[in-house]
Formats: structure tokens, C-alpha cells, sequence
């Protein structure tokens, strides 16, 4: 069976799946799309990633993760920029376009989130060359509130958008997560203020009660409360033409099986995402 | 030791004492002003309960609570509303000024979050003649946003204004609670916005990691990261005067003793928000 060709899984779906084992559940379950953390490619080694990703045929969808650069100017600050400018250069060699950016959550002991925020738009500044050199979009993404403390301190599209309309198109960007956005009263306002700035677009589910990790509280799509055919109606009428990803952080997920997740993951989305998005092809 | 003057002990702090244990440890910790909560009013009896505040000499901030009216039409709708006017005439008899309204989630198997937030206006608009005779203010509570699905469909400030606008000033107002908004980035310029309207302002500190049930994860002020000084000054701004509550659902706060709760209350106020309310004097 085929998945749909823009849907994209998520390595972080099948967490515990080495690159190796990640590509072939991919494969094997039909996608002709991944999206790739570093972690695992760092395992396998860049080089031998590329030659894995190249044989498989699948595109690159996005490449997780950058960021974590609230903390004040220090020798802390510079190593993350650092690694910051490494990624850019790894999504460039596995041919990603978008490279997700989690912006960190208060640094210890500090109350001060308006600070905090402006440190995550400079941070973006000492990137954007890099990046437009290596045409690999930095892609912002708001998390959910419940994160704002401890994870990321941009937490609503509108906030993303503010700082990536600082910056040239194609240059900075913005993830639309539907876990992380999907409760908020100005989300269809934001989607259309978007266009040309959606880099990524991913789509799992909401459920209560949340687990006791709030991290892992993630669903298949269709399995919680989310409306996808109003939200995929709207990414797609601000033009966003790219793969769509689905990333899952969930135990009992992480516990099945690869190809099982892989299937279950192409098969929910057909139903409750699939019917929504206008395009076949994808156009990045 | 004497509470600040504008300090009220949200009876949920210590929710296992029943009406007579709330009064007398808000009495014997010191403090002026107490906020209610319908259940253990109607335990005591309201005829009772109107007694017992009388005779403590203390003020009613607020009674909490009315809402959870998102549901269509139909008997459980009409219900509600016939709960909220009891919950109206309680607060009038109690000589509370607002009475908080939590919105209530999702009605069940509904994906339609546009379609719930129009059914809170429409129960507020069912309600507001009732609470201009009484002279008692609806107060939407924004919860944050973890809580949007399963509890209130209402997410943040610049939501509740939207609806409270809709209503004359006095009528409907907005609850400014820190642990739901703190995270919000349009937090400032919303409680500018809210002059007038802000009819409850309640404060407690967040923190992570959050606990297995998420809604017992507040703190007393000064224990978590949120920033009192700017916040309060922020609501002394816009004008409000009235009394500021301190409400933390907390397991092992609840699990302590009463009288040492109110005085851990009193004095974690004394230094995390006190220093930043110009005004002593309440006058709502």
C-alpha cells in the first residue's frame, strides 16, 4: 500500500529506530518522504547518512532539531550558535529544506520571558546567511503554553511570524504544528498572515487526560479532538505545498513496532488528513 | 501578623475545609477578604454561609464558579443557565462582585471549538440581565490553554475582552489568573486593553515539571517563574482596585494544615506580589 504522496513520517514516531531501521519502516510502509533528527543521523554518521537517504529514494521532509538559545550572551550562548550553524549545514547535505527550530525554554532561575524572546530573535539574525547560503529554511516552531517555562518560549504562530517577517522569504519560517496551535482563538487569522512563511506543517492528535510526561500526549490523527479538515484547509489555502509530516511523541507508539507505527501512521492520516489537502503533488 | 489589606485566601487553596474551617483559618492567618466557592457554601447552607461571612467581618472577593455552557441546545443547556442564575442570586447574597465563569471544554465527540466559544457568548448574553440586577459582574476566567479541550474552550485575555466587550462595563468582566496567562505574548498589551474590565485578578506561581493530574500544578507566588512584579503592575495600570486572590490547586498544599496554608499564602504575597500593588486600599 502507497501513503499519500506528501505525507512525510517523522523519525520521532518511531523513537527508538536507529536510521537504518527508520528508512526502512518508511519504505517498506510506503512513503516516499522522511523527517530526520540529528540524534540518529549523528549515530549513523552524516556521510552514511546521505547514502542511506539517497538509496531509499525518499525526500528529506525536514530536519529536527535547532534552537534551544534563550540564555544570555556566554560562552553557553556561543556553543549553541555554534551547533546552531552545524545543523544548517547538515539539513543542506541531506537535502532538507526546513530546519525546525525549538526556541528553549526560561533560562534557570530567570523570570524574564520578554528577554528570553528577544534572545531567540537575535540568535535567528546570527543565522539567517548561513542559512540562505545553504537555502534551508530556519523554521520556528511555537509549542504549546504548556512548554513555555521549560521547552520553548515561543508559543503561538503569531509570535513565530513576528520575528520570521524580520527576515527574507524562504529565509525564516514557521512550523504549523497542529498539536501545539490547535486551541488558539487567533489560529486561522495567523494561517492566512502566514503565507510563504509555513516551512513545515505537521499533524498529530489532542487527547485528555494528558500522560504524566505532558511531552508524550501526542495521538494518531483522528484519535483526539483536533478539526484537521478546517486547519489543513487553511495551511493549503496560504500555499503551503510541502510535505506533511507526521510526528508522534507517544509511549505506547514508541513500544509497537516500526512497521506497524509506519502503517497505522499512512493509514490514519488517509482518513483524517488526506481528504483535506487540495494538491497531490508536493511543490517545495 | 495582619494580611495585606487587599489579600484574599481563595477557599479552593484549602479545599478540604468546609465553610466554618475556611473562615476561621482566613480570620486567624490575618487576612480581610475571602473567596468562595459554591460547593462548600451550599454544604453550609447559604442562609448559613451569609451568617457566618456577617459575623467574620471578612469581605467576599468572588464565588466561584458559574460557566461550562458550551453544549448545544437542550434540557442540559437549559440546566446550565438555570445553575448559572442560582450561581448569580448566591453571589448577589453573599455581597460577592464577581462571579467567575469558567467556559467548560468540547462538548462530547465535538471537534467544533469555533462553534463552542459562540455558545459562551450566547450563555453570557442569556445571563447578563440577571447580573446587572444583581450588580454582580460575570467574570470569564481564561484558563490556559492545556485546559481547552476538556475545560474551558476559553484560552486566553484577549478572548474573554472579546466577549466581554459585546456587554456594558460592570456587566461582564475578565479574570486576570497568572498561572493561565503568564506564558501569553499578548499578555500586556490585553490587560492595557482590559481597563475596566478586569474583575478578578488571582494569583499563583507556575512551575515545572508539572504533576500527573496537570491542574494541580500551581505554587505559592514566589515558587515558580512567573514574573509578579511586572504582571501586577501591569493590572494596577489598568485600574483595578479590588482584592487580589491567591488560588493554588496543589496536592500537597491541600494536604496541609489550614491555618498554615493561609499563613504560608499571606507571607509568600507579602514578598512576591505585595511590594507591587500601588494602592492599599480596596475599593471595587
Amino acid at each position: 500500500m502507497t501513503a499519500h504522496p506528501r505525507l512525510s513520517l517523522n523519525q520521532a514516531t518511531i523513537k527508538y529506530a536507529d536510521l537504518d531501521e527508520a528508512v526502512a519502516a518508511t519504505v517498506n510502509a510506503g512513503y516516499s518522504s522522511i523527517g530526520l533528527w540529528r540524534e540518529p543521523v549523528q549515530a549513523a554518521g552524516l556521510d552514511r547518512s546521505i547514502r542511506l537517504i539517497k538509496d531509499s529514494g525518499l525526500r528529506v521532509s525536514s530536519l529536527c532539531r535547532g534552537g534551544f538559545f534563550t540564555m544570555e550572551e556566554g560562552p553557553e550562548r556561543r556553543a549553541s550558535i555554534d551547533d546552531n550553524k552545524r545543523a544548517i549545514a547538515e539539513a543542506h547535505a541531506l537535502g532538507a529544506p526546513a530546519l525546525v527550530l525549538v526556541a528553549g525554554g526560561l533560562p534557570g532561575g530567570s523570570k524574564d520571558l520578554v528577554g528570553a524572546r528577544e534572545r531567540v530573535r537575535d540568535a535567528i539574525a546570527e543565522l539567517a546567511d548561513d542559512a540562505a547560503a545553504a537555502r534551508v529554511t530556519l523554521t520556528i516552531e511555537p509549542l504549546h503554553p504548556m512548554y513555555a517555562s521549560d521547552r520553548a518560549v515561543i508559543s503561538t504562530l503569531g509570535q513565530a511570524l513576528d520575528i520570521a517577517e524580520q527576515f527574507p522569504l524562504g529565509v525564516v519560517g514557521a512550523v504549523v504544528d497542529t498539536f501545539h496551535v490547535w486551541w488558539d482563538p487567533q489560529l486561522f487569522a495567523q494561517i492566512e498572515r502566514a503565507a510563504g512563511r509555513i516551512a513545515s506543517y505537521q499533524v498529530c492528535d489532542w487527547a485528555t487526560p494528558l500522560p504524566t510526561d505532558v511531552l508524550l500526549g501526542r495521538h494518531y490523527p483522528g484519535e483526539g479532538v483536533i478539526d484537521f479538515a478546517s486547519i489543513t484547509a487553511a495551511v493549503e489555502a496560504a500555499g503551503y505545498t510541502g510535505d506533511v509530516e507526521v510526528e508522534i511523541f507517544n509511549q505506547d507508539v514508541w513500544n509497537s513496532r516500526y512497521d506497524d507505527v509506519a502503517a497505522k501512521t499512512r493509514d490514519s492520516f488517509a482518513l483524517a488528513v488526506a481528504p483535506h489537502l487540495f494538491s497531490l503533488e508536493r511543490s517545495a
